[in-house]
């Protein structure tokens, strides 16, 4: 009998864009959601804290595997799963890479993966050393609980810190604050792949994200002049790090191209990612399809573009009163080629609510699709 | 407020493909499906009989539009809905011509459509007068009822329908059969149209039907050889029957390509269809995405095709023992690039069980990877 019902821990809208290819496919998916009428309610079966053990004991034992839709479940957790037969994937092992920054550079380094200079301080004394090492300014990042721009801070002086210094010291279990050179670069980049838990990977074309206030704004797939070195190099450095840190799923390598023409690992986000939504209408195989394949370790699918272009615009926050839907008329009506994702959220300022993907043979024409179709659900 | 609330009546897999589109659109779907565990099971809010007007009363009430898996729900149930004030689309006055095909052929040459010779026949001597008329064969139909082949039978004397006829006179009712000449035809070609209730439509390309005993086995998209006078007919007869008939969704219109190269209409359809299944990968906007902005009266999406060819092969019966899931390892591993699709059924001998499609620039190559992934799901 084929495993073929995958769980899904979180139920956020990676785990509601999971959904359409589960059903597609003819796959059973079920979320365990933090709380009743979230993004991916319509496949939630459970409802309950992701730290509890017992509920995601509970949640994990009517599926044949169990995945997820952030990285936040506890690593005691995971183990207890795994301790029990229930295939996990990524597994804790591999999770705990995503889970603590200072764990991620270190392991990159022993690796030899390109990765910024960097790292672990325990006070302003220790940040002060390495801010005169890198001309006086850098970046501190919280090892744990960071993203889309929280935990993370430029400093140019070392008491710039003092709260998280303070904050880890209260907390009792203490610990560092990673620091990091201030990279020079000309753009961001990211690099998706898949792998199996019997390490077969595939790659979709490395792209390039815009982020606005530490938040990813719009996404260019492929990444304009990119082809050859850079496309080869990113593939290389995204499935050197699924492979040595073993993930088995959807691996997100975030990537700086440095100003001097390199590329250094920057985040990594162990699941679907933002940067990847254009796949859903842009690649033959999406990413969502692909992280269901490799959890069920079955073959991967066919990673090519459908477009010479696709371009991916968040939906931040939408309109003030209202909702998405009330912009349809008005979107849809004037982007007719447009692929509109909403993620049935409540608008809110700054919340990421929806994405819109345009798709063509000209960069500039699709990008003012995207950007005009997504600007018409904000005010 | 927008509507944003779809309810489909019937929980069978053409249900079932419109949940990954309302889900990737960010509205709601609801199904009444006829019992628990069907294909659309994933997004049933009710299970009860279409028949019954309170189990459909009460499920119409949470939704704001009514629409279909299938043509079968009674006239008097549907036009209490419409009295009730709820959006059915397509509506009872348009429903009722793929509910009865005397209707639909008296309908259709008042609109001066092209169809075959056809007649009401309510007796043997009646049907011996059409015989006489038309060489000596002819294709009897059961006016209501027939699908998949059943309701069809080629005649070549006048008693080969007599148990229909005492059928009908058995009913009570009354009525007649639907003869028609026996078409001499090239092949058959199937135009699928979306109308919203305001009247704007959108078509795709004409496609090439391949049936086997009177099922749909495969199709390509578009039709070979009809670039010019065939893709303008077939659209402008699908575009006059949808408005015709005030058809609000999808309408597949079923046509007979034929040997002195006219273009007949044969048998309609007013759902998304298997003739148009190739879309959910091969055209910027799907039948499924295109239907649900059709009754929810949004703008439709552009209806281009994504690659030169898609072929499309059904998944009938599926294999003789485990099921479709058993196979995914043979199948997605031979074939990276085709999309399949599995409607949640248990395999059984000749049941439409699932579907895969295929696309790309050589037709030869595109219908060679589709028939042998679909070849994978049988013994």
């Amino acid at each position: 009998m084929a495993r073929d019902t995958v769980g899904v821990i979180g139920g956020g809208q990676l785990a509601r864009m999971m959904i359409p290819p589960a059903v597609e496919l003819g796959i059973t998916i079920k979320v365990l959601e933090e709380s009743a009428g979230m993004s991916a309610e319509l496949a939630a079966t459970g409802v309950g804290d992701y730290r509890d053990l017992e509920t995601v004991i509970a949640f994990a034992e009517t599926v044949d595997v169990v995945t997820f839709d952030h990285e936040h479940v506890p690593p005691a957790i995971l183990e207890e799963l795994v301790a029990r037969g229930i295939p996990v994937h990524p597994g804790p092992h591999a999770l705990q890479f995503a889970q603590d920054k200072l764990l991620m550079r270190a392991k990159l380094s022993e690796l030899g993966l390109p990765v910024p200079d960097w790292a672990a301080v325990e006070s302003a004394d220790e940040l002060a050393v390495f801010l005169d090492g890198h001309g006086g300014r850098a970046v501190v990042k919280t090892a744990r609980g960071g993203y889309d721009g929280k935990g993370v801070r430029v400093v140019s002086e070392p008491h710039a810190a003092d709260d998280w210094f303070l904050a880890l010291a209260e907390d009792g279990r203490g610990g560092a604050l990673l620091v990091e050179e201030l990279v020079s670069f000309r753009r961001e980049l990211a690099q998706l792949v898949a792998r199996r838990p019997s390490g077969d990977v595939a790659t979709w074309p490395v792209v390039e994200t815009v982020q606005r206030d530490g938040v990813c704004a719009e996404v260019i797939a492929p990444a304009p002049q990119s082809a050859g070195v850079i496309a080869d190099l990113a593939a290389d450095i995204a499935i050197a790090v699924a492979s040595g840190l073993d993930v088995a799923g959807v691996l997100a390598v975030e990537l700086f191209e440095t100003t001097d023409g390199r590329l250094l690992v920057n985040e990594l986000a162990m699941r679907p990612h933002n940067s990847g939504h254009w796949s859903i209408d842009g690649s033959t195989t999406s990413q969502f399809e692909q992280h269901l394949r490799a959890v069920l370790d079955l073959p991967l699918g066919a990673t090519g573009v459908r477009d010479p272009w696709s371009v991916m615009v968040n939906i931040l926050g939408g309109p003030a009163e209202g909702t998405l839907q009330d912009r349809f008329p008005a979107v849809l009506g004037a982007h007719p080629t447009v692929k509109v994702h909403g993620y049935g959220k409540s608008p809110r300022p700054g919340r990421k609510v929806g994405h819109v993907t345009a798709g063509g043979d000209d960069l500039d024409e699709v990008t003012y699709q995207a950007r005009s179709a997504a600007a018409l659900f904000s005010d």
